[in-house]
């Protein structure tokens, strides 16, 4: 075990270094951490001294740092890197050291120093040439990348561009974050310290994890097994291809080794492994509303086509449509207009309103077959989605539902309807499909 | 061949039929053709007689259709339609039926009489149950679904709800439309009939197609052949699974057949098939740039992760990672920074700027061994997304580009100045290569 990191996720006081002109990654950096609202100490610092304003405060810059903090933000020039963190050493109990030049450059002997320096102190690093850290439930944004909202996943990613990317796109999906760790090069935490670290984290309700490689292959299986006791863990692999794991060599120093031997580990420990991006997003998506869900699937729709895609995806990701009870169908047809289809698609038409979703849903969700509901709605112009969002956000059903609002602009009422009540949307119906099939390999 | 079919899609005038209270479908039509600009002659009927406030105009609603028109949009109670036909069609080239309650409820013979009415009066018929039709070059949007902006892309559905979802998704992915048909119930003009259509149309650069099933199969594959010779066929076809080919059954009454006869027509006719909605909208925005292209791919990127990702997913995809001629790579070391890879995947490393962007560019599409560029950018916050944008569309380059620049929020500038060069942007690094996939598939 690592030991606790909870002094970088929920720091009580934040120093950082570097330049704080506008634009500058240490400016950038701390108009993060002001803006998000950190309310523990924040102390800029900079030999030149001065005052720098952000957000309507204006903070003192120290020419140096002289009280204790619980981590140090680190965006010098590489070569001051070791011998500040000689000097800030007895100060800090961790350090996230944004500055690139190191090991990535060949600058291995640099790093090293770096390395040292921080243990001569018993200082944690974070980096070198990492996008920083956010621990979103201490309001701590410790990174230039855009500000996220508050949730259940933890993204710890080794390549900094992707992770500001996922941060962004997160965002857009609908998905929110206890934490981020970019960890760069990796002197002195990396993977494996921070799969164990979330896996206690009580506000981190999955992991999302991006790899090109490892270098500690038993630790990191170690970690992955601990960590996918716990809670739901999704890996990126990248360097899965020859020309991408050259590729990969050359971006991170990884030695990607074979794909196979990764695929193999991670299916053994338990991790749910996503083969693209986007995959990341859904499957993060579906864990960070249910911790798990069976095969049998009951798929409720007002528009026909897009529940036989969805029917089409659930099959060939080898979920079962659910053969509803005679008595679910009995009841179906007890309210249900004679156009309705009551087997499994479902389809309330495109009349179907309020009433009709809800008292599907709950029936539905009754019967002993079905382990989960997946409700499709493409509004027709004269039923608001927000109706029937508000159907399936209230309808009376204790398993999990997944839901797929599509319209682009039409649905923007009902999508942010069922997000405020904590259920994510999912732009198709395949999509929907996927997120269900991902729930069902916990 | 079915003949010319521009009096519904280049219509100089057209009779809309049915209610016009705020709400209701015609008047929801009526609203769609005049705030989309069509110029040319606009007739509300309906026996009520009165006027219609649209859009800031005011229209007389017609008691009756007194004179010629190319097409009429009939939304009125099913059980009249077949003598309102009878009545206008001498003075009618088309019919848009919107209405339901034919055949897909049981009634087949008010279908009967419907087509009947038609063929005596040589109209031909679009639905009846169908969401209605645009002609975008000709400005006339006779549907109630979202307008769209105009472009390359006809999109044929066998199901409303798909193709309205399609549209308004469209709309966000930036795809540009030339034209759009909901087909129904088929009664007269099918699938068929509007591939030969649009094989032909000069606005046209790609067709989309949704079906479930087709009812003569010898007639598509005849249509089918005569527009791949054409342009690209992009095909989803939904009931591939067991159940999902049930739920077809009842929902169009499409007998799914084995879809492994389908797959192997799509195939035989060199159609394009997808196997989700999402990678309709790649494809389609894939093909409104580019006819086709090769499979030797350079990626250029600034960011290492996302390049990676690109990479594993081309070789995935069966295409093949350029190996640059020597002379490419003298060139690329010539101006770029050490650290920089100028191996493919080509590293620009986060600080790339137009210059970086646009010389590689132009030095890698100079190159005899590239068929096709996979430019990635995630921008750094000290360099703007539009800076790395102008540079793609400014580069000097015959050879098909596709984009994906992504972080959210961060590249909507960037994303934007793309489009309106008429370069499509891709959200992920997967779905960028899956574009150029889809385009060496030609």
């Amino acid at each position: 075990m690592s030991g606790d990191l909870s002094f970088f996720f929920y720091p009580k006081s934040v120093a950082v270094f570097g330049s704080f002109k506008e634009g500058a990654i240490a400016y950038e950096i701390l108009r993060n951490i002001v803006e998000g609202g950190f309310d523990g100490k924040i102390i800029p610092v900079n030999p030149k001294g001065g005052t720098v304003e952000v957000a309507e405060r204006s903070f003192e810059i120290h020419e140096k740092l002289d009280e204790p903090v619980d981590a140090a933000i680190i965006a010098v020039p590489a070569k001051i890197v070791p011998s500040l963190i000689d000097e800030i050493g007895p100060l800090i109990k961790g350090a996230v050291v944004i500055s690139a030049g190191f090991s990535e450059v060949g600058n291995d002997a640099l790093e090293q120093e770096l390395v040292e320096a921080a243990r001569k102190h018993g200082v944690r690093l974070i980096g070198p040439n990492c996008a920083g850290i956010f621990g979103v439930h201490g309001k701590f944004f410790g990174s230039f990348e855009v500000r996220v909202k508050p949730g259940g996943l933890a993204l710890i990613s080794q390549s900094g561009a992707f992770g500001g990317a996922a941060l962004a796109m997160g965002n857009d999906e609908g998905i929110g974050f206890s934490a981020f760790v970019s960890y760069g090069n990796a002197s002195d935490l990396n993977e494996s310290d921070f799969l164990e670290y979330f896996a206690d984290d009580e506000n981190t309700r999955a992991i999302a994890l991006y790899i090109e490689g490892v270098k500690d292959g038993m630790r990191f299986m170690k970690a992955l097994r601990y960590a996918t006791s716990k809670k739901p863990v999704i890996i990126l692999k990248a360097g899965k291809s020859t020309s991408g794991a050259k590729a990969a060599a050359s971006h991170t120093g990884s030695l990607a080794g074979s794909y196979e031997i990764y695929r193999a580990a991670f299916k053994q420990a338990g991790a749910i492994e996503v083969e693209e991006m986007e995959e990341v997003f859904d499957a993060a998506k579906a864990f960070e509303m249910y911790p798990k869900a069976g095969k049998r699937v009951a798929v409720i729709t007002n528009s026909g086509g897009p529940g036989v895609l969805a029917t089409d995806k659930l099959e060939r990701l080898g979920l079962e449509i659910a053969r509803l009870d005679e008595g679910t169908v009995e009841a179906l047809k007890s309210f249900l207009p004679p156009q309705c289809s009551v087997k499994n698609p479902i389809d309330l038409i495109a009349d179907a309103d309020y009433e009709r979703y809800k008292r599907t849903v709950e029936a539905v969700c009754r019967d002993g077959n079905v382990d989960s509901i997946l409700v499709i709605c493409v509004p027709p112009i004269f039923i608001p989605s927000e109706d029937i969002a508000r159907a399936v956000v209230e309808a009376d059903c204790g398993k999990p539902i997944v839901a797929n609002f599509m319209a682009g602009e039409l649905v923007k009422g009902g999508v942010e309807l069922l997000e405020n009540a904590g259920m994510k949307n999912f732009p198709t119906p395949e999509r929907a499909a996927r997120a269900l099939f991902w729930l069902s390999r916990r």
